[in-house]
């Protein structure tokens, strides 16, 4: 019998930024999936209780989670990025098909923010599909993305009038600034904008942990603040053993809003 | 005293798509500014109607929709598009001040997809509070992007695998397309990725009035599919008396999730 494998945006952490079709979808699935990285980063546990209390907040009756622990992912070589990624995602497919072959029933996916941006869930269910050791049709609910927050908190326009956004990752942003006077910066572990060649000729509007109590905003120009913004990213990393950030780079002769 | 502007992100039309924060927002309000094109585009009663039906699904009470009547934008000069939006803007301004210092209270502003995208409530609202003629406070409710839910519906990573996005206009495509490969298009009246130099070299997600009854999607290789897209686009705009569509374009050589 053909099963439901739903994939639910849940939005940048805040239980109240969760759409109406993703509670239902929660409330009608038999049990939750959710990436569970424990393994490598202790203090992780806290992501899966934030979840948990997404799932406290709007599931009516009881309600199950089950932790699908995360392969490690190789990153030793920078130039094999790609590559490592697939291999882990292969390691992913393979722990999440486990889990529905021993779990019956309708799973839902628990993913942060969207799965459309950054995210491996939408992957890993197609090669699930793919696969065919389990039968299930998958669906996607989208979720507000933390960039979405960081702008509403900054209350921000991301695009210049007429003109585009690049979203790009911490690793090509150095390439990508060269080309762009516009970018939001996800996935990035280093604050990599410190080492633009041009610092002062950028603004930044930054955000981390957006949607959680601990939230942090700062922004001004970049040259200004970029090292302030640094220390309060590694305290709140200290403080809670996990930090989740994105940035707004903005060049300074361009309009802020 | 002090008055509350709230500008609440709806999502993308489909009432299950808003947030339990947006729904807060519009409990909380005394009444919704809702700008109105009908003036220009009789058609778009539909629009103000889809958000009607979105107030009547999460509104416990009763609740008031204003209509701020749209000023008319000169399109005429292609050169002056900045230009015109700003005169545009300034005239927009006035007309929503106008309707504040009518109506006492807190407002929410129904803003359709996101505010922070490729939307001008937010500006409109800056310029109201640096005008000082109505003293209010402005916070910003994020809510889903049709671009969000093109995304879930085509199940698509809008990245490839550690790859940028650039978001951009109709209007800037043909530039844009010559050094990108990955490219999400808002505000394309006139399907501009038609007119693109290589159009084997292209696929194309589509997706038209997302989150309404009447929802149109298509995914090909772009020179097979193009045309068909635009009689669906014509077809879809005649029948309603307006269309909003938006898509990505992806170079085939990329992998597709």
């Amino acid at each position: 019998m053909t099963r439901r494998l739903t994939l639910v945006g849940l939005g940048p952490g805040d239980p109240e930024l969760v759409t109406a079709q993703a509670v239902r979808a929660l409330n009608e699935a038999d049990y939750f999936l959710v990436a569970d990285k424990t393994g490598q980063h202790p203090g992780t546990a806290d992501l899966i209780a934030m979840r948990e209390a997404i799932c406290a907040r709007h599931v009516t009756g009881p309600w199950r989670l089950v932790p699908v622990p995360d392969p490690e992912r190789d990153r030793a070589g920078r130039a094999e990025y790609t590559s490592a990624v697939r291999d882990w995602h292969e390691a992913r497919v393979r722990a999440f098909e486990q889990v529905l072959l021993d779990n019956p029933g309708d799973a839902a996916v628990l993913v942060w923010g969207d799965p459309s941006l950054y995210d491996s869930a939408i992957r890993v269910a197609d090669r699930i599909v793919e696969r065919a050791r389990v039968d299930v049709v998958v669906d996607v609910v989208p979720g507000l993305s933390s960039v979405q927050l960081l702008a509403a908190r900054h209350r921000l326009v991301l695009n210049a009038i007429g003109g585009p956004i690049t979203i790009t990752t911490g690793r090509r942003l150095l390439d990508d600034a060269a080309a762009h006077d516009n970018l939001v910066v996800v996935l990035d572990g280093t604050l990599t904008c410190r080492r633009l060649p041009d610092p002062s000729a950028w603004r930044i509007w930054w955000g981390a942990n957006l949607g959680s109590p601990d939230e942090h905003l700062m922004a001004g120009n970049l040259d200004e603040i970029a090292d302030q913004i640094w220390s309060r990213r590694t305290a709140a990393r200290q403080s809670r053993g996990w930090v989740m950030d994105t940035y707004l780079l903005r060049r300074g002769q361009q309009p802020h809003r």
